[in-house]
C-alpha cells in the first residue's frame, strides 16, 4: 500500500536564508537540485494476528490497537539522515504490523503477555526520536512486530520535595515534565536536542545526555528508581541514594533500549528551577587551547552548566552563516590576536546573582590564563535561541540536496585531539570527491574530569546516485577510526540500536556481549523485545 | 588441628581509659571481665587435592601454595563483630584448604583455570576487612575451596596525569595507593575506616565509600576501568569518560563481590592532591535540625568533604569520653542554649586558602541559619586523628566483655528520620535486658542531594551465655526494620556477603537475584568463584 508520511519529520521547518545554500555551494559543491514531491511510500500489509488483535484490543480498548497505514508508517523509524532519506524516497518502509497504546503499567505488562503468547515483537517507542535505529521495526525472528507508544503513560506518578524525587512516567516528553515539575519549581535540567520530542522513558533506555550536563549531569545520574515491565513480571529498582547491595542494576535497565523490558516509571533527582539563567559566549584561539579550558574547568569543577566547545571549523561555519554579525566577530577576532577562532559556549542555571557571580568568578582565571574574548551575552543567547533547532534545519538541508548526519564519540583527555583527527580524516576520505567538499564540525558538549565528548557534524552534497551508500561508507569509516585508533566509547550519548550494534563487542568484549544475552534469557526468554538491536550481530 | 591465630585481628591495641570503662559500667552495666588467654583453634585439614596443588603450584610457584595453618588460619574470616568472637572463642575456624598469592593478572587467569578443572572454590581476598562475611572459606558444593590473596598484585600499571588517570592493581592496600599517587601529586581520596588494610579490589568489588565520599564521591563513582579474571576469560571494561553504548557493565563488576570473576586492575579517576585540608566542628541543636543542615548543604551542593553528623546519642558519648575537654564542650554548648548538642564534623581538602574561604562562605548561609556552633578546628583534628581507630578499639572492648558492632543503610531524606528511629527501636528492644542497657549511636557519613546513610555503632555488654545468638538476633532485628518499615537499602557500603544475602531479594526483587544469577552463570558456570555469597539463599 502506498501513502504519504511527513509528519513526523517535517512539523516546523526552519528557514535557510540564500546566503547560506550560496556558502554551501562554494564551500562544497551544492548545486540547486529540484524539490521533490513528498515519496509514495509502499508499507507492507500488516501480519497482526486476528487473534492477536483481538487479545490487544481486550487489554488496551480497540482505538488504541492501530493497524491503520498512517500510524504505521508514522511509528516506521528514528530521525536520522537515513531515516529521513527512506521517508524521501520511495522506498518501502519497514512499518510495525501495529501501533498499539497502553494507558498503564499493568496494561503494558499484559500486553507483553499477549505479545509472548502470540510470538509477537514488541519495539518501545517513546517520542520516536533515534538516530541509531532503536527504534526500528525489526520483527526478528518473530512472524509480526508492534510499536508500543507510550505516550499514553505522561502522568507524574509521585513527587518528593524533601528528597527532590520526582516519578514520571515513561511516555512523558521533555517539554511536559519541565512544565509539570515547574508547578513545583523543580527541573530535571535535561535538554538533548531531542527535548522537543524525546521521552522520559527514552533518555533512560538509551543514555542520554543533555545539552546541560555539565551542570546537571548525565540523564543516568539523575534517576533514582527504575519501574520495568518484562515479560518474566514487574521489576521495581532503586530504594536509596546510594547502596552497596550488591551491582547497581539499575545501571542494567539504563541504555538496555528496550531489549530487557519496557520502562514505565522513572524516579528522578529534580533540582530546583534556576532563578537566573545567563549564556556566555567566548572566543578562544584554536582547538588545543579550547581543549586545555574545558579540562582545566572540568577537572576544577568549574564548568558552567552548558559547556559548548567548537571546533575552528564549526566556528568558522557559524560566523559564515552569521551573517553582519558574523564578519563583525571574526574582524573583532582578528583584532584582538586570534588566529584560530573557537567558540566556547557557557550558560549558567543559578539561584541569582550572588550563585551567578561566585561560580564565574571561580572560572575566570582559567579563561583569563588562556586568554578568552568575552563575546557578552549576545553570542550566548544565539546559541540558546537555535539549541534544538538543528533538526528541524537538517530538513531544509535535504530539501536543497544536502547530506546533513552527526556522529559522536567520547575519549580521555589525553587521546581526544588525536581521536577528534582520526574521525576527520576518515569522514574527509571517504565524502571527499572531485565535485564534492564535506564540511566536516567538530564540538565538544560534555566534558568530565577525565574526558570528554566529541560530536561531529557533517555536510556535504548528496550523492544523487547513492545516497544511502554515500552515508553508510562514511558512518563505517567513522566508527572504525573510534574503535580502532585511539580507543573512544562507539556512543556517548545516541545509543546503539541498529547502526551501532556491529561495534559494541569492540567496545565491552565478547563477554560482555554473552553477558547482555544471559540477562536478555532472563527476562524475555522468548525474545519478543526490540528484536535486531543492541546486541544483534547481523 | 589446634592453632593460635590473632596477628591480623590485633596488630595495635587503642587503648580504653579507666574512664570509659567505668562509664560504659555506669550506662550499660558492664561488669568486669576476665581476660581470656588466646583461644586455641581447630582448623579443619586441608581437602586440597594433590593434583590441584601440584597444578597451582605450577602457576604461581611453590612457595605461593600455603597449605600451612598458620597462613589458612589468617584467611578464615573477615571483622565482623563475630568473625573478632569466633577467634577468641575456641571454636573451629572455617579456614581454606590453601592460601594462593599469584602475582599477575595472568597466574590469576590461570589459576581460575586450574580450580575449574579440579572444582575448587575461590575466594578472593583483598585485605580480608569484609564485616559481613565476604570473605568467609565457604566451600560451597566444591571439595575444597583457596583464599587467592591478592597481595602480590601491588604495582602501579599506568598513570595518565592529563586525563587523571591512575591504574592499579587490586592488591594494593589504601595507603599504598595513597602513597605511590602522591609521588604525582595525586590523591584517590577515598579513606574509608578499613582504608589502612583494605585493597584497590576489595574497593571495587564491595562498592566501598570513604569518609571524604561527599567530596571524592563513592569508590564507584572514581571507577573509569575495570580489568577482570573469569572462568571465562579476560574481561576489560571502561575506555571513556562517559558512554551510551548498551548499559554501564562496569556497574555490574562492582559489587559483585568476587561471584563473577577476579579484579586484577582498577582504572580510577585521581585529585590533585590537597594543598590545605581543614576540619572544623559544629554542634548543632537536635537531630532533626542537624539533618536539615546536610540536607540543603547537599541540595546546594556545597557539602564539605568530609560532612558527618552525630546523633544526640553519640555525641554524648564522645563528649563522656572526652574527659574535662568533654565536660567543657558540654557547659559551652548549654551556655549558647543548645538543648540537644549534634557533632558536626566538616573536612575540607583544597587547593589553599582561597578556595577553603570560598567554600566555607558558600556553606555558612546554612549554618547560620540553624544556629550551628563553631567549635574551630580541635574537634575536627580529635575526629581526624581517630578516623581509623575504630576497628582497633573493638578489641579492646572485647576484651572487656562488650559486644561491639556497626552496621548501616541509607533511604531518601523524607524518610531518614523514621528509618533511624525504627532501627534504633529495633536494637534496643532486642539487646535490652534486666541487667543490660545498650548504648546506641547513629551518624550521617554519606550525603547526597537525595538521601543520607545511617551508621549505627552498639555496644552492649556481652551476653555470656550465648554471645554469638545476642548479636545475630538484634542483627536481624535491625535488618528487618530496614526492609519493611520505610524503605533503605540494606547496606550503603558494607556489601552483602553472607550476612545481608537473606535480604537482598527484597531490594532488588526475586527478578534481580535471577539476573545476578543468569550473569554468574555466564562468567562462572562452574560456580568457583566466592560461593555462598549475595545471591546465596541458604
Amino acid at each position: 500500500m502506498d501513502v504519504t508520511v511527513r509528519e513526523r519529520w517535517t512539523t516546523e521547518h526552519a528557514a535557510l536564508p540564500a546566503s547560506a545554500l550560496n556558502w554551501l555551494a562554494r564551500r562544497t559543491g551544492l548545486r540547486p537540485v529540484q524539490h521533490n514531491a513528498p515519496a509514495l511510500h509502499s508499507v507492507r500489509s500488516s501480519a497482526l494476528p486476528v487473534e492477536a488483535a483481538a487479545a490487544l484490543e481486550a487489554v488496551v480498548g480497540e482505538p488504541y490497537v492501530q493497524t491503520d497505514v498512517s500510524a504505521r508508517a508514522g511509528h516506521s523509524g528514528g530521525l536520522s539522515y537515513l531515516d529521513l532519506l527512506r521517508h524521501r524516497e520511495s522506498a518501502e518502509l519497514t512499518a510495525p504490523d501495529a501501533v498499539v497504546l497502553p494507558a498503564s503499567h499493568d496494561e503494558v505488562q499484559r500486553v507483553l503477555e499477549v505479545c509472548v503468547e502470540h510470538g509477537i515483537g514488541v519495539v518501545p517507542f517513546g517520542g520516536g526520536t533515534s538516530v541509531v535505529g532503536g527504534v526500528s521495526a525489526l520483527r526478528g525472528d518473530k512472524a509480526a512486530v508492534l510499536a508500543l507508544d507510550l505516550g499514553r503513560l505522561a502522568s507524574v506518578v509521585a513527587i518528593d520535595p524533601t528528597s527532590r524525587l520526582a516519578t514520571l512516567q515513561a511516555g512523558m516528553s521533555g517539554p511536559e515534565a519541565e512544565r509539570l515539575l515547574a508547578d513545583h519549581d523543580f527541573t530535571l535540567g535535561h535538554f538533548p536536542q531531542s527535548f522537543e520530542r524525546a521521552t522520559i522513558g527514552g533518555f533512560a533506555a538509551t543514555r542520554s545526555a543533555g545539552q546541560a550536563s555539565s551542570g546537571y549531569g548525565r540523564f543516568e545520574d539523575m534517576v533514582a528508581g527504575i519501574r520495568l515491565a518484562t515479560p518474566k513480571g514487574e521489576w521495581r529498582l532503586g530504594v536509596a541514594p546510594a547502596s552497596a547491595a550488591g551491582p547497581d542494576l539499575r545501571a542494567l535497565v539504563l541504555g538496555s533500549e528496550g531489549l530487557f523490558g519496557v520502562i514505565t516509571e522513572v524516579t528522578l533527582r529534580v533540582r530546583p528551577k534556576p532563578v537566573l539563567r545567563r549564556y556566555v559566549g567566548y572566543l578562544l584561539d584554536g582547538w588545543e587551547r579550547g581543549t586545555c579550558v574545558l579540562r582545566e574547568l572540568a577537572q576544577s569543577r568549574h564548568l558552567a552548566d552548558v559547556t559548548r566547545l567548537s571546533d575552528v571549523d564549526e566556528t568558522d561555519v557559524s560566523l559564515a552563516l552569521g551573517g553582519w554579525q558574523g564578519d563583525r566577530l571574526r574582524d573583532y577576532a582578528r583584532l584582538r590576536g586570534i588566529a584560530e577562532p573557537c567558540l566556547l559556549i557557557t550558560g549558567w542555571d543559578t539561584s541569582g546573582k550572588r550563585e551567578l557571580a561566585a561560580r564565574r568568578a571561580a572560572a575566570r582565571p582559567v579563561l583569563r590564563r588562556h586568554r578568552a574574548i568575552s563575546l557578552g551575552t549576545l553570542a550566548g543567547k544565539s546559541w540558546e535561541h537555535g539549541r534544538y533547532a538543528g533538526p528541524r534545519q537538517r530538513d531544509t538541508l535535504l530539501d536543497n540536496g544536502v547530506c546533513v548526519e552527526t556522529l559522536e564519540t567520547a575519549t580521555h583527555w589525553s587521546h581526544l585531539s588525536e581521536l577528534r583527527s582520526a574521525v576527520r580524516t576518515a569522514l574527509a576520505d571517504s565524502l571527499t570527491t572531485e565535485r564534492r567538499t564535506p564540511v566536516i564540525m567538530c564540538h565538544i558538549s560534555h566534558a568530565y574530569e577525565t574526558g570528554a565528548s566529541l560530536y561531529f557534524t557533517v555536510l556535504v552534497p548528496r550523492d544523487p546516485a547513492d545516497p544511502f551508500g554515500q552515508w553508510q561508507r562514511a558512518k563505517q569509516a567513522a566508527c572504525a577510526a573510534i574503535v580502532d585508533g585511539p580507543l573512544g566509547t562507539i556512543s556517548h550519548h545516541h545509543a546503539v540500536g541498529v547502526d551501532h550494534a556491529p561495534y559494541l563487542a569492540g567496545e565491552i568484549g565478547e563477554i560482555g556481549i554473552e553477558v547482555l544475552t544471559a540477562v536478555k534469557q532472563t527476562l524475555d526468554p522468548t525474545g519478543i523485545l526490540n528484536p535486531g538491536k543492541l546486541i544483534s550481530r547481523s
